[in-house]
């Protein structure tokens, strides 16, 4: 058996407690996979002395993950202090500069410099790798960069953000509304007090902008991800939804386009019947299409210790094996500047408008968008009041320009009491 | 970049042909992704003349595929002739006892000799890889021998054979018999004219054996497999299963008890509102459980040119980047004898009777269950016509063993017209 891979893991909260818990767990099966054994040889967090419910003695200590990163006994990184900036990067610069192979759940760091910090691994032979990053537990880049590696890919989609699919999944099956899931999520653990990240789509933006890369040897572009968040689904939308057959989900679709690449994050009507709308609680699912493959589906937690440092341990394993390849399973240097699909691909759209009860209103709305070229698949008008009248419209499928331009101009009717709301149905 | 990897192509069925068309349409991009050229260099089958769609001008000619594998322009041998001896073993012997790698589809022959084979690679340090065995198109090797590999494996389950799920879910959703369904899938290609591989469990069974064997570290025991197929299976039991909230489907497990390894291929009623529940047509899927990572899930084509091809590029694309891991994910001559858990664990089972319509019947039959400790959750009798009394009872969790002694001293009452049905409900 070769010599140990030493591990330095820069960060112990949930995730780098999870890798110390796998390696002193399953310490003789990782060796035997691996044919060498894996050895944690020095760690780095913010407070030395908090408890973290596993055994540190027997490790090196530092206070500055740079020196970590820097220290001569160390094979391989593990980066899981998140942080798109600040001592993530610069700890993973550190460990790449001086030749060592860096693991990293940090998606935020690889959306914005992922391409400076593969290119870097490259220059020195390390090893960037990033398992962890993309739908917790499954190991999708895995999938996308080596076992589906035959394929032109067209379309990558998938639930990438577990506490948007719980407060959704929730709200439609307690009939709460979105602010008091929200705060339900918070006490249990799945939202943070400050929720925008994962409920505006940023999170699960910065997942879509690298699965995106990989998938179509692309450089990373999360500037290019069209983003939108749950925070304006009502319980309506989604009874709504259900009575037509579709569930909404925040799904993020990453697609090749005759004249570019189209990146979209944001709620979407999926069918009910299809794996995206059976989809519950806080898992993830990311659905992949190739020219040869066709359609694979790959489901499984999305978050948490257990799953996120299975990840992790996934690319650690490869590394102890041996195998490196590119982070984005091309080199760097040669990804092309992704041409931005200059306009979504066509679909219909579920609209949601709040008019005030007024004669000739709809005449109004139905004109504006007739003018647009879009038609009505369905209609129907709910809750009427006598002051404010909800309609839900169905489109036909058209152009995601023409609507917004249609949008923009039923706003600014006097009876439009609020921003119309517009739904993606994502065809399957 | 580096020298090409030089392949030569055992077979030219569909999947040969498959891998053929992948390297001409994309040769360019496998190229960008592995860091060097494929290219085929020469092929094998039987017959030379024959239309397959593909252009092999350019590709040497053998005959023979053992002098295939002998050849010294070939790095690595595809293996799709299928057969789990003769050629398609004495070619892939040849070539890894020459040092070639061996990537195959051919999941019979590992089923039977995947030990000798993994023995004979490593002794020569060539690669023996088999994606494409299991499951089709899913890179689910992969996922157990890599993204996996820092967990403990307690279960590995799903539906592996597109064929069987196909015949269940049409029945169910046209209510044609079995018979009907099964005739149908022949004229469609589905199934073969000689259809007892499929329908009897045995391909299934085979793949499960290598699925089990990655995920516990232990030898391939297809002889251990329990296996049952889908023949007896009625349009009634179908029925029943729903009406219970079930659907039938012919189910894998392999899993880790206490004792050692159980492993089973049998039809089993799975919860309607699960994935596999809702797995329709040929697709397959796949659940692993470990430790760390819980539940995942994977689905996809079972079958087909297309799938099959990718699976099988999966693998020579590791090979081509130098990526070489022991067969079954450790070294095979370290994996052990499987322990097998000398009974299956207990389960709630769905029992369907045949029995004359006389009195005194049902007392005797109910005596033999509370004799063997089998209590009863729900009992219906349904299509009474004063001849015979169909029964169906579900049992509450019970071992298997005595239910077997059960049914047995059932059978043999005059009552009784055929043998009982019995169906493991499993837990997912």
């Amino acid at each position: 058996m070769s010599d140990p891979l030493k591990i330095g893991i820069a960060g112990l909260g949930t995730v780098g407690a999870g890798v110390v818990k796998m390696v002193q767990t399953h310490g003789g099966l990782l060796a035997r996979r691996a044919g060498r054994p894996l050895e944690i040889v020095a760690v780095s967090a913010r407070s030395k002395g908090k408890d973290r419910g596993v055994d540190l003695s027997g490790f090196g200590w530092e206070d500055d993950p740079v020196a970590l990163a820097k220290r001569d006994d160390i094979d391989l990184l593990v980066e899981v202090m998140g942080g798109e900036d600040g001592p993530a990067k610069a700890c993973s610069e550190a460990a790449l500069a001086a030749g060592k192979h860096v693991v990293t759940a940090n998606k935020a760091m690889l959306a914005l410099h992922g391409q400076a910090l593969a290119e870097l691994a490259e220059s020195t032979g390390a090893a960037l790798r990033f398992e962890a990053a993309v739908a917790g537990g499954i190991p999708i880049v895995k999938a996308l960069t080596e076992g589906l590696a035959g394929n032109g890919i067209s379309r990558v989609m998938g639930v990438m953000n577990g506490t948007c699919n719980y407060i959704l999944t929730k709200m439609d099956a307690t009939g709460a509304s979105y602010a008091e899931v929200l705060k339900e999520a918070q006490a249990l653990g799945y939202a943070e007090a400050e929720p925008s990240v994962d409920v505006g789509g940023i999170d699960a933006a910065h997942k879509l902008s690298l699965l995106a890369a990989t998938a179509f040897g692309t450089r990373v572009a999360f500037d290019k991800v069209e983003i939108e968040g749950i925070e304006r689904i009502t319980l309506q939308d989604i009874k709504n939804a259900a009575d037509m057959g579709y569930r909404i989900k925040l799904l993020g679709v990453a697609q090749q386009n005759q004249d570019g690449i189209e990146q979209r994050m944001q709620p979407c009507l999926v069918p009910s019947a299809s794996p995206l709308g059976q989809l519950e609680g806080v898992s993830n699912m990311v659905v992949v299409e190739g020219d040869f493959i066709g359609q694979t589906v790959y489901q499984g937690p999305g978050a948490g210790e257990g799953p996120t440092a299975s990840a992790i341990m996934g690319d650690i394993m490869d590394i102890a094996r041996g195998y490196n390849i590119p982070a984005f399973g091309q080199p760097a240097k040669g990804l092309a500047q992704p041409n931005t699909s200059s306009q979504g691909s066509d679909a219909a759209y579920y609209l949601r408008f709040s008019l005030t009860d007024a004669p000739g209103t709809l005449a109004k709305l139905a004109a504006i968008l007739g003018a647009h070229q879009i038609s009505i698949n369905r209609m129907h008008q709910y809750g009427h009041d006598g002051i404010t009248a909800p309609l839900v419209i169905v489109t036909h499928r058209t152009a995601r320009a023409a609507l917004d331009v249609a949008l923009a101009e039923i706003c600014a009717l006097s009876a439009s009491l609020a921003e119309p709301v517009a739904l993606r149905i994502e065809t399957l």
